[in-house]
């Protein structure tokens, strides 16, 4: 089927999805969850092919990976799908209602986006993941997965119409786009007409094509060149271990350390510790710091500017908080930033100061994340203001309506 | 100045915006206001020379009257100022704080968007409004104006830059773009690498060519084909005094309806009595219609698509409330709708169903207004569900970001 009759299906089926209740969203999708389990074997032998033609085309190891499903890991899958189904559903809620000195009541209702597209990566597992948060938030949902993972991608939506049809609803409230061209994901980008939302999760580069090329509203997701910096009177193991933390325990995470800025007062001792600490990590630092460090490599303006998602570092020395402020407004990604101080004065100036959707004093940048902030389910990480900013819920897949109770006021 | 560095000097200074105290600022707004009376005539002679442009160009009388300023109306702009001055400042709010299991405290505190550009037209009262609105959210304003307005928008924007400098601020917090091009307009949409939110305010064509053409973020404004349904049940001087109020209180508004659905039961009831109340207006009515009218004309497609800004009114028949609102959501343009009647059922259901940004129950689709609402301000009605819906005071112009307490926390 062509991208726009996918579009116009899906959007033809907007209000059929919105008028769902709570317990038909939940059953369909703990439905969903048994019937992927159930399936496994034949989603197993659609990844397969996946994976063997990923093999012969070369796919490196760490996209196989992500690509790879197994029993366990759809079990993983329907295990999520069943936490979304058990979250509360923020749809229908009326808040702010107040009345107006004329008499009119007027309040703000949730309501679904409408219909929501998602162009992401060879990840089938982001299939099954983004269909249950958005149709439990009553929306329509236009997967554009990579081809890649063409396969596994249809076998799971296969399993989620299969549930639609039994439980009477359209299958074009999850449309899977099957024309997985540049040419479709370019002219799908541009189906303002039919589609709401827009969310790209991937790498960078495709998240600046859509950003680009798309004219419908997009939330801009993911890249996260992130810093910690280490303050003059920060508590020296609190910031060692953070900074491991932030930088090793997961490299490939958008919301994982990629750089240190460090108050020139403590460079002498905090520096052969921090070396001491990261062995598996090379270090690139800039002038006044690299004197100090064995095995480190000199920082180009480059470097300070790379979301390395690597075992790489790169450390800045500054003079005071509001050069560390400077340096990290122009260099990050708008994503998360900590300090490690003791300092009241130089907490505040931070969390003042710092442009990013997440601001930490104290703690590792790892916590930017939907399940740690307590959303109960992630759609992605904005790293923009509009709509969502930081780690996405439901709520991000939601807006409002104002609905105004009158008894005949005119003007 | 070309357009990207004006965007440039403009982001250079978004921090100095966000880091002003609301006082800094209300003085400010208030300094303004008096500086713009006390400059009148300067203004007004400025306004002068774009006047006998607009008249030697031919501009029509309506967009004349929009263009010309005396000393009343430069009184009125700045009794806008006053009032935005004396608004809350929702900066720095901080809501949602909780902590988590681990002990990290996490909240959410309402920051400044950064750079706001607004597209608009030849009024220059949007100048000084616009400015007001951004600079009391902490925002930097780049302004780009119509060119028939040129000189007016200019000698205003002096006004505010006097002010800003002398009170040691920046000019740049308020950025007037010089060159009035559509080449430029083309290129200041682009310019998402310095802006952060851009808002056109204008007619139907700008409006169009801002949402295809920008890849900095857009709300999109404005537009309303607005509709009253008449249900069965409805009183009829309640719903005949509610559509001569939306229909010709103002009509050149977005929020003056465009369309009336009537149940069919009611027709022969109401059509007469409502065309002895519309005399003013033409009515272009649908096949069951027409002929209990005497003066209508036959309704094309296009009429019900059509939002007049005339004394113009399309006219279609339903069977009941479900029609209506199919009706309406397949022509309307999200902005606001209306039902009058006295059934319990109908008005939950349109409620529910209808895709707009404002719903309303026996009251007229005229209040759909920042001020009606409450908020004290408006800078535009947005027609998406991205970000804000409906009538955007402050807040829209505002976006958070969490700020999370931490002692050593690491994953």
């Amino acid at each position: 089927m062509s991208v726009i009759e996918s579009c116009k299906k899906a959007k033809a089926v907007k209000y059929e999805a919105a008028a769902l209740s709570t317990d038909q969203k939940n059953n369909i999708l703990y439905a969903v969850a048994n019937e992927l389990v159930s399936s496994a074997s034949d989603i197993i032998e659609a990844n397969k092919k996946d994976m063997e033609k990923g093999r012969a085309n070369g796919l490196p190891e760490g996209l196989l990976d992500r690509l790879m499903l197994d029993a366990k890991r759809i079990e993983g899958i329907a295990e999520g799908i069943r936490q979304v189904a058990a979250l509360p559903d923020p749809i229908g809620e009326v808040s702010n209602m107040s009345r107006r000195p004329n008499g009119l009541m007027i309040g703000q209702k949730r309501v679904p986006m409408g219909v929501i597209g998602v162009i992401y990566e060879a990840r089938p597992n982001v299939t099954a993941d983004v269909f249950a948060l958005c149709f439990k938030t009553g929306n329509v949902t236009i997967l554009r997965g990579g081809k890649d993972a063409f396969e596994s991608n249809f076998a799971i939506v296969n399993v989620i119409h299969k549930v639609l049809i039994e439980n009477g609803l359209s299958e074009d409230i999850c449309t899977m786009l099957t024309d997985t061209t540049h040419e479709g994901a370019a002219l799908f980008m541009k189906q303002r007409e039919y589609v709401d939302l827009l969310i790209p999760r991937g790498g960078a580069g495709l998240i600046r094509s859509v950003v680009e090329n798309a004219n419908i509203p997009v939330i801009e997701t993911g890249t996260g060149n992130c810093h910690i910096f280490v303050d003059e009177s920060a508590d020296m193991d609190m910031a060692l271990d953070i900074i491991e933390n932030a930088k090793t325990q997961r490299i490939g995470v958008c919301n994982a350390a990629e750089s240190l800025v460090v108050h020139e007062n403590i460079l002498d001792k905090f520096l052969p510790a921090l070396e001491e600490r990261l062995k598996k990590v090379s270090l690139f630092a800039d002038e006044k710091a690299i004197s100090l460090l064995k095995n480190a490599s000199p920082a180009s303006e480059d470097d300070f500017y790379t979301e390395y998602l690597d075992y790489k570092l790169s450390i800045k020395t500054v003079k005071n908080v509001e050069e560390a402020i400077a340096h990290i407004n122009e260099h990050n990604t708008g994503h998360s930033e900590s300090i490690i101080t003791k300092s009241y004065e130089n907490a505040n100036k931070f969390l003042d100061g710092i442009d990013a959707a997440c601001v930490y004093v104290n703690a590792s940048t790892r916590f930017t994340d939907g399940f740690e902030f307590g959303f109960g389910a992630e759609i992605g990480i904005s790293t923009q203001k509009l709509h969502a900013r930081g780690p996405m819920g439901l709520l991000a897949l939601t807006s409002y309506k104002y609905i105004i109770y009158g008894n005949g006021q005119i003007r």
